[in-house]
């Protein structure tokens, strides 16, 4: 039977789920998988977590040296997170030739081209399917989808914001309220990372590479965080039968890539309108047409289980192979990136209480080609009104100039704008 | 570049469509798989068939025998249908040593052990993906979450019963009403194979087989068609929050294996609920937790595409692998398949419009440890009351018992009895 000596580099949350896993598995995989998987070392610098785990004294490294030049080690799993010690970890390991299995985001999104160059050079294997979202969507676009042409991809991949507006919807409370919950548990700086759609970002970069087989730096994903989202555009968006969700999207057209993560309206009956929590995502391919894949998992679980099979595809599969995207060879397409979206708009807008205050208003966004697909409106105090529009698709700079024209010309008070998908 | 002839048998809807993807994705399928993929032959006696699909005539060839002596074929797709002539010619092919992409669920849910011993022993690929709904299910579990112990897996896996539950459903409409209508589409031998549950139960077969590590064979399952479902249950189960949706089931406890295809509510907040004519699976995995995924395609297209990506997939990993569960070897458990269901359950019955009847009810169920978890009653007509009930979880033996009791006691009449899954 094929053997596989693993070393966990990080155990904590993630890295510590891998070693439990690993560790009460092992006649499991032997039966099912025919291999063989034995941690063979660790590396953390806070021991107690090895002692929580039950590590054993000799399968704790005292450095990265000890692990590289272990030859009974094959495949390193990187669980340490950010990116300075992670990417020296990481490339001292397939420098050496050792497979390696991150569940580690930002290091895939920012380093992949010099990961898997280096991958390469050493017939090391390079596998993140854990970085993204828990649920095994790397692995259905690399080997389960992989015939087809994808032209969107749409995910919920930060269950911390999809958590908070959700709360937000079902309480109407304010963000802050939802946000403050959120951050007893965890850390300030992390929850901005989670709000402001940085984690999403990553996340939206990986997806789209392996999709659209060609680098996506998480630099071109523009980027709007959910801090503003008022509980009455939640109410007002309800109205007409739409949930504001922290979307990440990519799409391709012929001659451009468009990345951007947002909150955003999709419909009640929308598929992922339904996804609260977890992790979800929706994809359009030709033939297979349109493909959601959800998952109920945040937590550290899901991504050793991402990480787990990684390691389990990567001993019995053969040769690695290497996601086209971090190539920089003639075949793979560089790609355009789109600066100005296509996209229904939303917006909230308080007029005066008087007749002829929604022609007035449809008036200045016909001048702009921006045609109205759905509205309400609503009698609020001191004669003033609220009107609630959804317009048909249209480019974002167009809705910014109609947006601007609006609040110059006093014709309204324009209170939120916010993107419709689909 | 490595380059795959390719052979494909049967040009109906899904090979069709298989040759037509094969054919226009050549350049996309160079540029990001790194291989060439040439359909090299196809099979059809309906020769009008590759006329319209412009297949050149020196690429139709006249006999099975020309495709299995031909060295430019390594794989053969076959889309024929049925078992008898399609069993006999996939055998030739993996004695031949070409590597089998199917979509045929009937052949790979009664003959897989003997084909996959077929294929190793020639060192041929077995690839079925395409016989499992239009997701790529078949790939997640075997490579997605494969490191996880699967307990329980439920699927919308027919389109076609979940389109005339779902009519039914909406339109308040009766069985026979909307099944007349999907049946004007199709042959009526193909739409008794959907709505009782036959084509699912291949299906199921599959996927159990797949998910469990053992071979679960067909013939295993329990099966109950739609036939009999009433609008008044449709409505009656609405009222207490529920869906009725024609689920596949398959949950493994340590002791056994449960099998099951048969029309059963489900919470409306459940992700399944919103899935219309769509194919959906819904498992529960340790440690991954719940994924769902789920898909729009019920037709030729989604399978065509789970096709190419096996096609794709056995070119580009090296050494074929083989589910374990064509496997009698020691190393994989034999199943105990569960004849007895525990599930909830809901009850429609007609009882006297009087003070004491639910009490009466509930007390027969007493009797066989069924608690009642949910009731709503309405007053109908001729001084009679329609009681609706949903139960705890408990056996299916004794809910017969009960029902059999209530008639015979002349307590109440039961009208229906359906199950109630989650």
């Amino acid at each position: 039977m094929k053997k596989i000596g693993v070393a966990i580099l990080g155990l904590g949350a993630v890295g510590g789920s891998t070693y439990q896993i690993l560790t009460r598995r092992r006649e499991f995989y032997e039966r099912t998988q025919g291999i063989e998987i034995e941690v063979e070392s660790t590396l953390e610098p806070v021991r107690e977590r090895a002692e929580r785990l039950g590590v054993p004294a000799e399968k704790i490294a005292a450095n990265i040296a000890e692990i590289v030049l272990d030859p009974d080690v094959n495949a390193v799993v990187e669980c340490i997170g950010g990116v300075d010690v992670a990417r020296k970890y990481v490339l001292a390991a397939l420098h050496a030739g050792k497979t390696v299995v991150t569940s580690n985001k930002e290091l895939i999104a920012k380093y992949y081209p010099e990961l898997v160059r280096t991958a390469k050079m050493n017939n090391a294997g390079l596998y993140f399917g854990a970085s993204c979202a828990g649920v095994p969507i790397v692995r259905t676009l690399l080997d389960g989808v992989q015939s087809n042409e994808i032209s969107a991809l749409i995910g919920i991949v930060n269950g911390t914001a999809n958590d908070i507006l959700t709360k937000m919807e079902e309480r109407g409370c304010s963000y802050e309220e939802a946000a403050a919950e959120a951050e007893t548990d965890r850390a300030a700086e992390e929850i901005s990372i989670n709000v402001e759609g940085i984690d999403a970002a990553y996340r939206l970069s990986i997806l789209a590479s392996v999709a659209f087989h060609t680098k996506v730096p998480a630099a071109k994903v523009f980027r709007e965080g959910i801090a503003n989202v008022s509980p009455a555009d939640l109410a007002g968006g309800k109205e007409l039968g739409y949930r504001l969700k922290p979307l990440a999207i990519a799409k391709r057209t012929k001659d451009s890539i468009e990345v951007r993560v947002h909150p955003a309206f999709i419909r009640q009956d929308h598929p992922l309108a339904s996804v609260k929590a977890a992790n979800a995502v929706f994809l359009t391919g030709d033939p297979v047409g349109d493909v959601m894949l959800c998952g109920n998992g945040t937590g550290d679980e899901p991504a050793a289980s991402a990480i787990v099979s990684d390691l389990i595809f990567a001993a019995t599969h053969g040769e690695h192979r290497y996601s086209a995207f971090g190539d920089t060879a003639a075949g793979v397409r560089s790609a355009v990136f789109a600066t100005d979206f296509t996209s229904a708009y939303y917006l909230r807008l308080t007029v005066c209480d008087e007749a002829g205050a929604l022609a007035k208003v449809a008036s200045v966004l016909g001048k702009y080609n921006i045609s109205i697909a759905e509205t309400v409106q609503k009698r609020a105090a001191d004669g003033k009104a609220t009107l609630i529009l959804v317009t048909h698709e249209t480019r974002e700079s167009l809705v910014k100039k109609a947006v601007a024209k609006l609040n110059a010309a006093q014709i309204a008070q324009v209170e939120s704008v916010l993107r419709v998908a689909l």
